[in-house]
């Protein structure tokens, strides 16, 4: 299959709100990046996280596989160091392969939960 | 009518939510696709279905007529298999004449809705 | 002031929620089209409504002043027809010189309000 | 780190709701444009805010620091002056650097929270 998007992504809106219902995974508050390869080779990503008073964190290395998506919980990355709740942030991920990201977010720190979502932005040169 | 639009469309987040309120159809938890063919063509469209872990679905097919719009409940996709509730998914639509397209899920799992939308992300080659 | 933007915009999602709370106007359900004009002429706008199953309503007329935005409620739109409440539709924009067009839906079905947002689509030819 | 971006944003649709919960800023209703500068310059950004009914306000003068994100809540804005609650306002953002803009809106008028974000219309030229 062909690939599709793009090898550079920007989310610059990111914020992790304080935990919500534990007991819950799908329902607590969390930000995701989706990531689409549909092409026919594996993606290997580098994410760098962006903060307002500090240096950037990363990379954060994660591989989506060939004809793959791959729904990335924020709240989930470790290594090199998890990215603090109630923190303002933002993302860059970069691609070896072309690929097409979404962010979105779910919060559920009142009785009733709030969503939002936005295609990333995409930097220009596109891949074939 | 002139077409506007392009050909190739990609929608990186996808998840139906688990089923919500059956008595009412239009609040039931979904996802749809809102495609437009502004053109005096009909729009033949190529669905397909990426997942986590397995091989992509489909293609699914659908015609928009000319001059129409089609919101597609992705929860109706039968043929040649239905998209799973719970499950991390990513679309993408391939059309034989420019058509545009957005995104949307409505989430009923609480007892109020919760609302997201975007364009889907849309590949360089533009319909004239 | 520059003019910037685009003279054609689409948005293909659209769907005037049945009414909700006429006693307050702003959290009633209701879609608008935010339209900038930046530049320093007069914007005339032409819109076209399109739907799953008659022919495309419209056109439909309006002026968006030099250096001043249109927040437009679709369901104030009355000349030459109003939008039917209840039905899918998607919307398509032609300006005279470039704007920028973002399309709002605020759903106040339910005892809570959902709100989603998204830039509409955008035809290449691009303003100066 | 390579600066990615573009220098001209604008966000066609602004509303601050009339003030909610006091108590706690972060669920106060607001708006934020979120600001990615991923290079290694400082970026000076001019913000100009355009009204229904009257002149723009601005210009409002910002730095956003090299390899940093700001989350810039609109109602804090101050000098010239302050964006007046419950008013149809947008926004264009202008930088000496590429950035990435996106656009949220936090609406706590009701009990519960409702979301919505897009990314900002980018003029075409791209920083390198």
């Amino acid at each position: 299959m062909r690939a599709i998007g793009h090898r550079t992504w920007a989310i610059p809106e990111g914020y992790l709100p304080p935990r919500g219902r534990p007991e819950d995974r799908a329902l607590e508050s969390h930000e995701a990046a989706c990531v689409l390869n549909a092409g026919d080779e594996d993606a290997h990503l580098e994410l760098r996280v962006f903060f307002a008073d500090r240096e950037p964190a990363g990379p954060y290395r994660l591989t989506v596989g060939a004809r793959r998506t791959l729904h990335l919980r924020l709240d989930d990355l470790r290594d090199p160091e998890p990215i603090p709740r109630g923190t303002d942030y933002a993302t860059v991920i970069r691609s070896d392969v072309p690929v097409v990201v979404q962010h979105t977010r779910l919060d559920a720190r009142r009785a009733e939960s709030a969503l939002m979502t936005t295609l990333a932005w995409a930097a220009a040169e596109e891949g074939a």
